[in-house]
């Protein structure tokens, strides 16, 4: 750890942008001190200085929402920093998940893959805790883990068919299709998105050190 | 638009951290005065205030890496601006992605979902573009689009076994080789990961509109 790269402010802070390390959701932007960035690598959870209170601030000291850190990074020009993290509970005191929900703009059609993802999977696995009446997911359960399999062949079937007729839209709902039952077998089986993102992210590394070779993939 | 909330620093400057919209990534963090905020939300690219330069920063306008905002929102007590953008080359000056490439702790182990599958589809993009000799991906092409669906079929019917045998390291590896030629499927006919983001957003929307009723999904 050398913090003397770290250009802080003439008030002697840095900005300090904190990401869910899985969904990839920016959650807030917040302000480091040396000391509060000494203490996040040292604790591994996120500590910042609040600007208002004047102190140092350990994120979720007494809401209990605090923020593992899994990664921290720094900008090019060394006056910014990333805290990637897995949090605890909502990061904004509103209770939000994320201080980002003021539009000031016509909102985008919908968030980027990975928060989609993360989103589908914690309904998924609140269905399965919580086996809501009226539940796809609750019942499909209740029926077997047999039952979502058989669902995963039928759905790679309708890939097929989509992608054979060459219609986009089909082949789209498809293979979202076949994604969310992805999803819901690795809840079953007690996985999550993230073993998806650890598996491909050992393949890409062992594709780009052997060249273009057959890895498994690409 | 109504930017008289956005509460301006003592020097008329707000951060922005811009994400990218697809990915998830962030890319860099900088400043906004009101000027910048207006032209970012009339104009549908990125502009700053350039701290060093002390003047409006229309990204990519020597450089040609413009950003399309599809999104700014602002943060809880306003002071902080998001902006999720398609950027149409490297945000950072050294042509790196993202300006954020300098680790002040040990890496994580790997980047949030999102990212890798759209590094992953980008990596397909480019040898089904290229089709470098030895490339598992160019091979599969000029073989036929039957090649990549038989695969469909066949890491279906891996991920169905893996689960039956309760085999949960086996499972990440046959879901992830289906999520893998998912996205092959994807690119063979022209559509993106945002396409499944876009179809299962739709369907979450759907779902919560109608409570926990069969939607397709959840």
């Amino acid at each position: 750890m050398n913090l003397d790269a770290v250009q802080f402010d003439e008030k002697g802070l840095v900005p300090v942008i904190v990401q869910d390390a899985h969904s990839g959701k920016v959650l807030t932007l917040a302000y480091a001190n040396r000391e509060a960035l000494t203490q996040t690598l040292l604790t591994g959870y996120s500590t910042f200085y609040s600007r208002s209170r004047g102190e140092l601030w350990v994120k979720g000291a007494t809401s209990g929402n605090r923020q593992k850190v899994l990664e921290v990074v720094l900008d090019c020009d060394q006056d910014a920093v990333l805290y990637r993290v897995e949090p605890q509970g909502p990061a904004c005191h509103t209770g939000a998940e994320s201080c980002f929900h003021n539009p000031l703009s016509e909102a985008a059609g919908h968030p980027p893959l990975g928060e989609v993802l993360e989103r589908v999977y914690r309904t998924i696995q609140q269905r399965l805790r919580d086996l809501p009446e009226g539940s796809y997911v609750a019942r499909m359960h209740q029926e077997g883990l047999d039952r979502v399999l058989k669902k995963i062949g039928e759905e790679a079937g309708e890939v097929i068919l989509a992608a054979k007729n060459a219609d986009g839209e089909e082949l789209s709902w498809e293979a979202a299709d076949l994604l969310f039952h992805l999803l819901f077998t690795l809840a079953e089986l007690g996985l999550s998105p993230d073993d998806l993102a650890r598996v491909l992210w050992q393949r890409n590394a062992r594709d780009a050190a052997a060249g273009s070779g057959r890895v498994p993939p690409v």
